[in-house]
């Protein structure tokens, strides 16, 4: 992900290690809870598959965090092309293999962007920049899957 | 993920696509809303980098939805052959790289356990059918990067 800043912001702990940590810990059935960066984040199975759906699916956070990469890549590149656009949506759209383990075999990423007289050109530098230069979890899901994308744009 | 069901609930539509879809809403600054599965999740930055830190960072997600999804397997898994710890953790511990973009390139699960007389031999078994035949996020995240686990018994 980019920062909007220059400097960089990290600790000399994570200069050195990058290790990134998560501890989920069980809470009643099949619901696990954790914090994350401050935010409390439950996780749970639907009740046809044994669980109370106090919280999303896991697998599908695969697809949250992806389109949240991008997308947050994006409208920051934009804000210093000085784009703005009147509303914006990340769509990801996976398909899942029908055997076990059942895991994403495809993905793809919609960039809608919604407003009058965008710069197109623009759009499609920013949506560049974030699959090829920053957007880490997009760099990690190419390594194992095909990922398309589009941009929409609605006046 | 496995389900504790023998029959398949999927709804005709799911069982032909097996597609899975998210949409994320771009909110304010360099914020992302969602519904996922009936909950709201919200995406953000560190106000570091530009953002309010309004929800937790997207690209751990990434390690969230993979402790969640072999979580739920191994205790569904242990439910089924009767065992039930007083407590259950699972700690994902990821390797980032330095440079853009700066992604995960090794993970460590921890499967950790609490509770007296636990059978190691059923510990090993739950994680090891979630890490070869249940997990959807393992499979994928292994063609991608290597992954290894630990069971820690607590007693």
């Amino acid at each position: 992900m980019l920062s909007l800043q220059r400097k960089n912001k990290l600790t000399i702990k994570e200069k050195l290690s990058m290790k990134h940590i998560v501890d989920l810990s069980w809470t009643d059935k099949v619901a696990f809870e954790t914090d994350m960066d401050g935010h409390k984040v439950i996780i749970d199975a639907s009740e046809e598959t044994g669980g109370s759906d106090l919280g999303p699916r896991p697998k599908k956070l695969m697809l949250t965090a992806l389109a949240g990469c991008t997308g947050i890549d994006v409208i920051m590149i934009l804000k210093k092309m000085k784009v703005e656009p009147e509303a914006f949506n990340v769509i990801v759209e996976a398909d899942s293999t029908e055997e076990h383990p059942k895991h994403y075999y495809k993905m793809k990423v919609i960039y809608q962007f919604k407003g009058k007289d965008l710069p197109k050109d623009k759009l499609q530098r920013a949506v560049q920049l974030s699959e090829e230069k920053y957007c880490g979890v997009t760099a990690t899901y190419r390594k194992a899957m095909e990922i398309e994308s589009e941009i929409r744009i609605i006046e």
